[in-house]
């Protein structure tokens, strides 16, 4: 072969150079020139924290271990064993009988851009419902993707009557809408009874956000007649971020497996991702990307204590500490964001920025002297509200106590003058 | 709120049905109807198994160790540090100065996805060159956002002439160029010397895939002249699949950042990724997406691993390996399938299919009697060559023992009749 790599050499720009430059040249590319940096031979260091914002949450140990185990390869029996039990958590979580139920390997913005992308086609009218961050995500994620996108815009913390909607879909005829569930940058949990209804009736697939609220408030897939249904791994189900369940039923298989266009991402094209989730029907599963194997380890045992548990128990749960958050919080002078107690997001709670004080200051000095996140708004909601996360595991009258406790002594030490 | 609420199930076309009827769907609606699937009652099951296949590689401990940590939030200081660190672990192990080096919250065809959508817009020339699966997927990846995408092809095995290279960009005037320097799929590994430098000449950006080669063979992104380099977390790093280090330089910034259209994928357009990875000189980082904390833990100790040994000592341990294996394969009667020694991938060695077997079943009876991974070929190397890949952690002669001892093993055992 040295002679056929000469050969190249000698065809290339370099040819035109002497030999022995050409050899002090492959004598330099030789040599490493950039040295091993030195903040390497610091060890890794994560501090304990305890993680009451609105996500990534506290992982519980068990979680924890399970994503530290040895892994297999991505294509091994028991790596299919463990995605199919996976499906079924999701189906459970999601309370559907999809059979097109998988996860993304990615974060809840891989599941956004795997249903629009998936089930639009360019130049389709989509119908997004903005009160918060993630509808201006999803109408920016279908704007790029060529759609037709008309959106709907309340403030953070207004929410569409069914009659909006309607309107909405009857003036835009979209194939596609899209509403937030749990609007966590708002702290408000959508209604969605009747929707799923109106869709139909408007031939219109229901696309729902549950990133922050799936656990901790009620949904049912089926019973709800939603269409597309996503979550994220590390909300109140508290696994590491990396991984995000989805689900389309059958009309938006129909949809979906019907386009004249392929979508736009080979890597979230569900032609290809439902085959790699045993879900096509196919007799073999085919190579299409390699999956975050320890990252499904944690998901399976994330999903695995939510069925132990009981979806009833743990939506009960998550009511139960918002409601003792609640009271705390009442008792300390604080302000609920969302006034209407029934909207509230159980696994968020949004608080109005207490007057006379900082916003970024009361979180900068929880975070120093109590190892604590909490956060303040996201996207539109950015210097309205505080938020507190108590969720899944975090999800205990404990930890309510120990963030109205931090907030206590914040709004004790960091009140402004009045200079 | 109930009236507001009552009020807006009215306008729902619910309202056409009587109040007891809505009553009872409500408390339908608030049940759960798909019970806990059994199969989560099961413990977690993940065996034991020696991943020399071509990639996931098995682990180290340290590393399991580091994803297994309790996680901090993705927007922490703690966070940025370690994304820094992750950077300049990158920067070395790329043997490159580029500030926009980042890693991908994904796997290497998110790197793949984000190399194209960002660097080339609709309409534009890109050309591929196919030896193996990854050509073929940069080649569908590109013509899914709309490049007009030109195939330079050879059989797995075969590799492209600087020649070859500059006279199909002469032809064709790609904005972007794309080789693989460790096709795991033929177990080839490409020169790159040289191309860098045609590439300039023709106003081209080079992209090159080094997912399976890199720790594993030397590259040097900057001297090279490559503008774009990506890598994969699982392969010679041996730290668990889902992330992926990707880095541009100048010429690619240049191009990315004064497009006339947006990247089709918000997830991946690199104005907010540089921005996440605090590479646009931007006082402030904003939340784009929520990173996998537990996957950069783990990316950053194997990178320190890697920093701590030095390239050199990784790229002379992955050839001296190697040769053993190579030794080995040839005492035990099994062909190389690349003739020509130093084009061989030292990470993944490929040995053309023994005369008188089936692979499957070969690849069945390792698997079944030596817990161990060896892989088939992968797209149009199907059926042409068997895999054994020994990389980073796995790379040691006793490991190629094992591997030699097993396939030997398979050679006296899955012999076809000759009926």
């Amino acid at each position: 072969v040295g002679g056929e790599l000469a050969a190249a050499a000698l065809d290339s720009p370099l040819a035109a150079r002497s030999a022995p430059l050409l050899q002090r040249l492959e004598r330099s590319m030789s040599s490493v020139t950039i040295p091993p940096p030195a903040c390497m031979l610091r060890p890794l260091e994560a501090p304990l924290r305890y993680l009451f914002g609105p996500g990534p949450s506290n992982v519980p140990p068990r979680v924890l271990a399970a994503g530290g185990r040895p892994i297999i390869g991505h294509l091994h029996p028991e790596m299919y064993e463990i995605m199919n039990d996976i499906k079924k958590g999701i189906q459970y979580a999601f309370q559907t009988e999809n059979n097109m139920t998988i996860s993304m390997s990615g974060s809840g913005h891989a599941a956004m851009e795997c249903a629009v992308f998936n089930t639009v086609e360019p130049g389709e009218s989509v119908l997004v419902a903005i009160n918060g961050i993630w509808g201006e995500r999803v109408a920016e994620i279908a704007e790029r993707m060529g759609a037709n996108v008309h959106r709907m815009v309340k403030t953070p913390g207004g929410y569409f009557t069914n009659k909006e909607i309607e309107q909405a879909m009857q003036k835009h005829k979209p194939v596609l809408f899209f509403l937030t569930h749990g609007e966590s940058s708002a702290g408000l949990c959508h209604p969605i009874d009747g929707i799923g209804d109106i869709c139909r009736k408007h031939d219109c697939l229901f696309l729902v956000d549950t990133v922050a609220s799936l656990g901790a408030a009620p949904i049912f897939m089926d019973k709800q007649n939603i269409d597309i249904l996503y979550t994220g791994s590390q909300k109140a189900l508290n696994a590491p971020p990396g991984t995000a369940p989805i689900s389309f039923n059958d009309r938006a298989c129909h949809k979906m497996f019907n386009r004249k266009t392929k979508p736009v991402s080979y890597l979230f094209d569900m032609t290809h991702l439902s085959n790699y989730w045993g879900c096509d029907g196919k007799p073999a599963r085919a190579y299409h990307h390699t999956g975050p194997v320890s990252g499904f380890f944690a998901l399976r045992e994330s999903l695995a204590i939510l069925a132990e548990r009981g979806l009833e128990e743990s939506w009960r749960k998550h009511k139960e500490v918002a409601a003792y958050l609640y009271r705390g919080l009442e008792d300390l002078g604080i302000k609920l964001f969302i006034p209407e107690r029934d909207l509230r997001l159980p696994s968020v709670t949004t608080i109005a920025i207490p007057k006379g004080y900082d916003w970024r200051e009361m979180l900068a000095y929880i975070m120093k002297h109590h190892q604590m996140e909490m956060t303040g708004g996201l996207g539109p909601s950015i210097g309205m509200v505080m938020r507190i996360g108590l969720m899944g595991y975090n999800c205990e009258k404990s930890n309510a106590d120990m963030a109205l406790h931090a907030l206590a002594d914040a709004l004790k030490n960091c009140r402004k003058s009045k200079a």
